[in-house]
């Protein structure tokens, strides 16, 4: 293949920047020849605005019968993903999927399940992977330079929104319509970061959500986690969309030094010998060991959601490896799943977490959601359990 | 009254700092006078070190019926607080007391009971508490400029020490030495401030104790804790004495704006209207509210030990407002007291914190502590109970 042929599912905020950046040929190799868009009324204004050797469909089937796609990009709301992913892997299409992959992991080992039985590419639009900052960190302490992990903190609360925005659309906010808040729409690029850079999940995790604090919503608004590893280390996320302004403050402690990003910037201080040996040798009662600021080149730039869309139809085209490959959609999900659990159980998680559970209590919340709209969606959710 | 004539009871590494600013006449009518270390072989020392007009004393009665002192400065192991002040009181001395004031909040109770029937000035040496940015935040909290409190998120991982630290005394971080680690002998100052600048105590606390993780040692040297307010707001306090190099940063959140302290300095960002009027008013969707970067100057500067001894000896002689009254002594301590016990219990501590149970909790490590040399100070802990 020389060439993919991409089509979009849902075409709302993200389905039209992808489609945008594709159109304008930001993405080598590929081609947009299909837009998939329900809402009869917005698909009438796409045909409007797209040209014409980009089809729009309203009908699912026709669309995937339409044989114009080799591959497609899911941008619809969360709990719609596994369905269609599942569907476009069936009818042998490569697949990108918009984060979340899916609300509860047990979809998401369906999605791959299903990208496996394929033999397709399964990818995730885990976007800020293509930061070089964070690549370096990643970097640093997979290579070592950090020492072993010990302490993780990342206050990650600029994501400001107000009340007008969650009154944008009634399934915004509500266990039917999203099934979480804060966690499962904006921090889902955090919680794949930690697992990502620093390669390790928790051994157990206790949350303190709160639901509805800030904003007149039915989900999460607030998070603070600690989470507790095999190796000792223990780990602080603390996030919210009420704050402002917010900080995002990421702070990895290693054995051998410790590393901060913030507002765009990296320090690294790195210890001149690791501190477990300083511990042993140093006699002294009140010393510390020497630390040296260093500056560590950070080169490239952020292809953001272009550079994800760019490495899927890589692979696809010469095999190059995935930056964010479908299996890694279960660990991140995982994280948030805990964090929700952790809450509604007022006690520890342990991982792996319980699937079951954590599906048989958001169920509960999902029958008494203010989102009735799609009941659809709500006896979907029923049937996978 | 117009010369307050000091004496110090316990001269170790504190008491020594002590009574070194005092001799050099760092404090403004106030004179050393007199010296009490039951430590023979140290107290010969401090007869050759001070001159003649200070007289040193082994014995605890000789010193307190000397007529030589107007005031005490302690500086002994913490357990031993208690009963000492108590002394001074009924001799009708004034008291200045190191920190923590007390191990467990029952003791500090006992003590300001004791200052306030003797009628006696009572202070502690918070002298964190001089620090002009603190003291700015202060301010800023409690003159309503930071809008009511959100989030307070301190990381305070710079007290470092290494094994050799804890091997210079058997007493060191121990259950019966001590009575605890990090958050008794480090962090009582940031305890305190925590609770001095913002003016709240939290309604119930969850916290996550770790005992000689990064050191042989039986008490903590690692701690995350989070806490809940009565007006909605949380909180996460860190703190190790295994991390280095460090970090020390504060931060806290109102509906109004943010502050952070690092590095010496602090950053404060102001909302235009508060963020609870924003939400009100704006119906853009994706909006933040606008923030402004404000330059706050920072006058005076930290008089650190002899500007807290200077307060208590102007209060005995003028009247002058205590900066840190011993009615404080509770507040941090209790802080700290909650973190032991929520670990101990695995589970809330609510507020008022339970003291028979945590002296219950504490008691049982103190029977198997591996500091057996003073079975006294295990015994007076049992009598209190």
């Amino acid at each position: 293949m020389n060439e993919v042929r991409i089509g979009i599912i849902g075409v709302g905020n993200m389905g039209s920047s992808h489609a945008n950046y594709l159109l304008k040929g930001s993405v080598d190799k590929a081609r947009l020849t299909a837009l998939l868009e329900k809402d009869e009324q917005r698909s009438e204004v796409l045909k409007g605005k797209f040209p014409d050797n980009v089809t729009v469909f309203t009908d699912r089937k026709a669309f995937f019968e339409s044989g114009l796609v080799d591959a497609v990009i899911i941008a619809t709301p969360h709990y719609d993903h596994v369905e269609i992913a599942k569907e476009a892997f069936a009818h042998g299409l490569h697949v990108l999927c918009e984060k979340p992959a899916g609300v509860y992991t047990k979809q998401v080992r369906e999605m791959n399940e299903a990208a496996k039985k394929s033999g397709k590419v399964f990818s995730l639009m885990y976007n800020q992977r293509t930061n070089p900052m964070y690549q370096k960190l990643r970097d640093l302490i997979q290579s070592g330079e950090l020492g072993e992990i010990r302490r993780i903190n990342w206050i990650i609360t600029d994501w400001y929104r107000s009340q007008s925005y969650y009154d944008s659309g009634s399934w915004r906010a509500t266990w039917a319509g999203e099934g979480g808040g804060v966690l499962i729409n904006q921090c889902p690029h955090n919680l794949d970061l930690w697992q990502w850079m620093t390669g390790m999940m928790p051994k157990r995790i206790r949350a303190f959500c709160n639901f509805g604090k800030y904003r007149n919503i039915e989900v999460e608004d607030e998070v603070t986690a600690y989470a507790e590893y095999e190796n000792g280390a223990t780990a602080v996320f603390i996030t919210t969309t009420g704050e402002a302004p917010g900080t995002n403050r990421l702070e990895v402690a290693g054995d051998r030094g410790k590393v901060v990003i913030e507002n765009g910037q990296m320090d690294f201080w790195r210890l001149r010998v690791p501190e477990p040996e300083f511990n042993r040798e140093y006699k002294g009662g009140f010393g510390t060991p020497e630390c040296w600021k260093v500056e560590v080149p950070i080169v490239g730039k952020e292809t953001a959601h272009p550079g994800i869309t760019q490495n899927f139809v890589r692979k696809i085209v010469d095999g190059e490896a995935l930056l964010a490959p479908g299996e890694d959609g279960v660990k991140g999900l995982e994280l948030s799943n805990a964090m929700h659990l952790s809450t509604w159980l007022d006690d520890w998680v342990e991982f792996p977490v319980n699937e079951e559970l954590y599906l048989e209590h958001l169920q509960k919340r999902i029958k008494t959601s203010t989102f009735k709209e799609s009941t659809a969606t709500v006896l979907d959710v029923e049937g996978t359990y």
